[in-house]
């Protein structure tokens, strides 16, 4: 019964959605699978007014981990890189240090005794680097140190080694009315300092491992904060929940991570109630990233440690895994 | 040279632009005067483009001490009431409180001995009533609490104890694009209960002092936050621009007042450099609310603590003290 003509429309018409469509995927670095199919349905699910599952505006909460998530954490975190380099900037007014560990076996660059740092040795570097000036001047020392910094395998800056797919959510979820907050175990005065440029994440959605802070005078009589040597919040594992219930107030609808320091955050999405979207990356791709983790069995380095158990987990508890590998056809920027 | 129409002209158009002007006026609880006309100075300096005080939206925060600065804070904080009541509630599952202090002062009403309450009283009645419960679980305290609870002297609900004035400020920063903190010295999760429906203030900008909460599971293995009985964040003095930067990693531009307790937090916003705005409110009015601080001589009120030597300060730094009684002529929406 089609005439000739009706059918070419039918075949335009069938070119021109399957084009719109493309031009309108929001997630162009995901290759299709069940972890693309995840977040387009939990976007779907939750925004849809007429779905059982919506969800209204004000929480619409999506929590993202750093390191190992949304950019590379291998084979050492940017932040002690950064503490690191800060040793060498520091030495100078600290002549005792060329006899003193940890900093001579920086200073001499012995990698060997750096590998057997201890927790202690890594804490008195932090410290000592981020400590003892006030918080506006860390913010400038950290905002001019990754300006410059560069990532020796890639020769790229450091900010550019985080990973576009995760940034596409990022985008896509705020799109839809999500505020997107990093929730990290590393520094949150840190990485408020490029958080803005490298994720589009205003510095009240980045809660961090944090310091605590003193409040005091210059001679001058202005107000300062000075950085403390105390720990306040440690925001790892279960301080991870406990950290976004007291800076949000409520539970996450989506929750990324990569690691054991990531679990608590996800439980707590999912004890929310209603639908949640639970996400772990998986270091599955040597090649392009890094391998570790359960793709090659258990891991023998101290970070990022996504475990066997922590597979079987998300297995019962319907979270998705990302393959790097299979789920990723791009994962830097810069190599588009 | 002015012809007849012109004149006419001249004054219709005058009389309208003074009709628009008070149509649009976005302070209307507002008597005209100093207190007035900094806040209106404050948001067109901020906000124009072409003037050097300009500030980037995303720098726009404001910050609203809340008991005696947004809402009525005499005879008691609205928070203790709870407390008290609460002890009220718990009591049956605690007959031993009936022969112990200070529980049997606040179930036998005994307000002479209620009144001799040390730090160490109040603590116990605060932890006895706000820890040992999941977060969710106090929520809904609070929220069925502040729903029925009634303010004796004006016989209206506590929540419309809030000052329209200052809900006119907060809606004029909002209309250009500051956003609204509270920041409390009294509980974070107390006011997160009601802060949305009294202020149009979201959860995640409400800043206060703060238990810890343990992680742990229920009998179903759920994840939940309980509240546990340790001081976390003691959101006062000092405690209010460390917790400001905790949680905005900012300065705020402007930051309202009434007591020693928030004179950090105006220091700060004052130190941020630029133009800023530092208010402090003056119960001078004991005929419409009360009349205490240095309206009144040295206070002998344990709170609210608007002393002498503030009250220098403010002068000295350039910070408005508002007046409620010469600078408002509403003070509660009920009774307009």
């Amino acid at each position: 019964m089609k005439s000739k003509p009706f059918a070419l429309l039918v075949f335009f018409s069938m070119f021109l959605a399957a084009a719109v469509a493309q031009a309108q995927d929001p997630l162009p670095s995901w290759n299709d699978g069940a972890a693309k199919q995840a977040i387009l349905n939990f976007v779907h699910v939750t925004t849809d007014k007429s779905n059982s599952g919506f969800v209204p505006v004000e929480e619409r909460i999506a929590t993202f981990d750093q390191d190992g998530t949304t950019w590379v954490e291998q084979p050492l975190y940017t932040q002690v890189v950064f503490a690191l380099d800060r040793i060498g900037v520091l030495a100078p007014k600290h002549p005792e240090w060329k006899m003193t560990q940890p900093f001579q076996a920086v200073l001499s660059g012995d990698k060997a005794a750096m590998a057997k740092f201890t927790m202690k040795d890594l804490e008195t570097i932090m410290m000592v680097t981020h400590t003892g000036m006030s918080v506006d001047d860390f913010h400038t020392i950290v905002k001019d140190w990754i300006a410059k910094a560069k990532n020796p395998r890639w020769n790229q800056p450091r900010t550019a080694l985080v990973y576009q797919p995760m940034l596409e959510v990022m985008q896509y979820l705020r799109a839809n009315g999500y505020k997107t907050y990093i929730v990290t175990g590393g520094g949150q005065e840190f990485v408020r300092a490029y958080a803005e440029q490298v994720y589009g994440i205003p510095p009240e959605q980045v809660i961090g491992s944090a310091l605590e802070t003193d409040y005091t005078y210059d001679k001058s009589g202005k107000a300062v904060l000075m950085k403390a040597p105390k720990l306040l919040l440690n925001n790892d594992h279960t301080g991870k929940p406990e950290d976004i219930y007291l800076f949000v107030g409520r539970h996450p609808k989506a929750a990324f991570g990569n690691s054991t320091g990531d679990q608590q955050m996800l439980e707590f999405a999912q004890a929310g109630g209603g639908p949640f979207l639970a996400m772990l990356v998986l270091h599955d791709d040597a090649k392009r990233e890094y391998a570790y983790g359960p793709a090659e069995g258990l891991p023998n380095s101290k970070i990022g440690t996504f475990t066997e158990d922590l597979y079987q987990e998300a297995k019962k508890k319907g979270w998705v895994v990302i393959s790097m590998k299979s789920d990723w056809n791009h994962i830097f920027s810069f190599e588009k």
